[in-house]
């Protein structure tokens, strides 16, 4: 088997990370909540995960709290917003379900504007003077973006996209579920808020996520619950973290990420994904028959490959190279519902997408590349 | 070790369950999205799980929702009932702070009353005709019920309570967070929701949980986000379980709890946490110096025994057994904040709690139980 949809998990995991698993799996309590030794144990691990999330990108003075999916950590962050009727909500075209699906809730439930942040679509270069003259006409209340496109893989500028809104003192939060770990972020960034899956490029396991929360930012609960603290009381303490983490905790995947945080620290994933990145296009590049999703300057791409073959949709393809060749790709919308209007996919079923692991080789892009020459 | 907070999370877990999420997380793909082969097995995987949860109790016709946890589910259901202004909401008064503390918030923004269901403080039986005369004073919208308690090991006589509150056509919510798994749930009770947690009674790893919908039921969906369907469509189908379920599936935990429900099929379970219980409660009644939460009829406690020590007070008592013995047991308010009103542990901190596994053997009970005669 050949995997290539690391972009919806990445697959193999680190094998310390396996090891630690079923270490703690086999040695799982409820931390938090007892006051035994080795549930305290447990939950001096989640407060040092919690340091080591931010130790990634030497963010200071924020703080981390942990949901069981990025999905559910969108829905706090964008449900716990005190929006307003009339508020401008920008949006990148890259966004994913799990942004653009709570902001249309609130669409539909109070009279907010979702407006597209505009990209050149040749270049998929910002529009800066033209978003700075959208601010302008439109404040922004909210702004949301991407670190890394889930479709194309596109390097995204949130960067001047927060720098400009942070102007209007909007909450400028990142998506940061397609890179954190590996793609660095600048600690200067204007951003509110900053989200991460632990099972995509943190190459930790299933069942945590989270955001960090610069200081200051502050966002009503939308989940209630027991926190183990302060029980007969039944308003929850408003502080982050605890007060935005109900139920238990998954210390099993929490010291998954634990393990992986250590190995990325000590682990140039970057450089090898981005050379099989940039190995990938090239190679791609090469067959007439592919119409790739790249704009000139690739060195924008990371991680994640989209195209589409002359002859086959992406749905066929995708069966056609799981069936005969055992080669995983994803193919189709991949849950980011305004990219395809952008990239003229939307009435042809989407698009292939290929996306890379720290354990890949270029043996295995070949592979992949020659299986079309049968096809 | 000697682990007695099996109500927390049960430890240990049998070897298969080990043993099976060492090989799913090391075969962790993407389920539900993907659609090559390893991804299509998953999503197999997870629609017998679901098959499987309802066959423990023989339930036909009602969809299995998946949650993180079941404080989500919890909170899924609570804020998913569509409340008007002047609706009762009637909870047991053993009820957990997932579903006190979401209804509390339901409470401050707009107006539902929530009212205790009436047991005696006694027999802890269920007052049934003063129930019945509350009911017709004030119409049931909502009846919470636990199915064990969580404190005192209570098996609640939830049938009753809510084969009355169904002439209302109420929503009827069990909270078998407790129990499902081990204590059986007669198919014909009148619930709508039937909520579990996974890490509990059913022997499988944090991070999978869920609620049981009987066929017809209807709520309104609070989580959004991408479903791996229909990725244009902003707004999310409304059919349970798919769009009731957000995010990648924990196929970890998930494996977890299909291999722990193949062991609890094979395995009696109930018997033995049973006669442990029963000991356990026969050797603590030997203490003079114990105060036990045990009603006269000792049948109707199931897994977990609460107790106050007269010279010490609960949290004091749980650091000694801890650090000069290494026996864990659970001390305080168990995130249940109406109970301690009814036991009078309110303002003395709470109990100490000890609660059984499967593991567990006469010998363990006995050592704990010897302690107490040096401390």
């Amino acid at each position: 088997m050949i995997y290539l949809d690391n972009a919806a998990t990445t697959y193999p995991k680190p094998e310390c990370v396996y090891k630690r698993i079923e270490e703690a799996s086999r040695n799982a309590f409820n931390s938090g909540r007892g006051s035994y030794k080795v549930a305290k144990e447990k939950s001096k691990i989640i407060e040092e995960t919690r340091e080591e999330i931010l130790s990634l990108n030497n963010i200071y003075n924020c703080e981390v709290v942990f949901t069981p999916s990025a999905t559910l950590a969108l829905n706090q962050i964008i449900f716990g917003i005190d929006f307003k009727n009339g508020d401008n909500v920008y949006v990148s075209p890259f966004e994913h379900n799990a942004v653009m699906r709570p902001l249309e809730q609130l669409r539909k439930t109070m009279n907010i504007e979702i407006i597209e942040i505009p990209f050149d679509k040749i270049t998929f270069e910002l529009k800066k003077s033209e978003l700075e003259n959208l601010f302008t006409l439109k404040k922004p209340k909210a702004v949301f973006c991407s670190q890394v496109s889930n479709v194309i893989g596109l390097l995204i500028d949130y960067k001047t996209i927060f720098e400009l809104s942070s102007k209007y003192n909007s909450f400028n939060v990142l998506d940061a579920s397609q890179g954190y770990g590996i793609v660095k972020i600048d600690s200067n960034t204007k951003y509110s808020f900053i989200v991460f899956a632990g099972h995509k490029s943190l190459y930790a396991m299933f069942g945590i996520a989270g955001y960090i929360v610069k200081d200051g930012c502050k966002i009503n609960q939308i989940f209630f619950g027991g926190t183990g603290a302060d029980s007969l009381n039944l308003e929850m303490d408003d502080k982050f973290p605890f007060g935005y983490e109900v139920g238990s905790y998954n210390i099993v995947a929490i010291e998954s990420l634990h393990e992986s945080i250590k190995w990325l620290k000590n682990t140039d994933v970057y450089s090898h994904e981005k050379e099989i990145t940039n190995y990938l296009i090239e190679e791609l590049k090469k067959n007439k028959n592919l119409n790739l999703y790249v704009p000139e300057n690739s060195d924008k791409i990371f991680g994640i490959v989209a195209f589409n073959h002359k002859n086959y949709n992406a749905k066929d393809l995708g069966m056609i190279l799981s069936e005969d060749y055992d080669i995983c790709i994803r193919t189709g919308y991949h849950c980011a519902p305004l990219v395809h209007k952008w990239l003229g996919t939307e009435d042809i079923g989407g698009e292939c997408r290929v996306s890379v692991g720290y354990n890949m080789q270029i043996k295995d892009i070949d592979l992949f590349v020659k299986s079309f020459k049968t096809i």
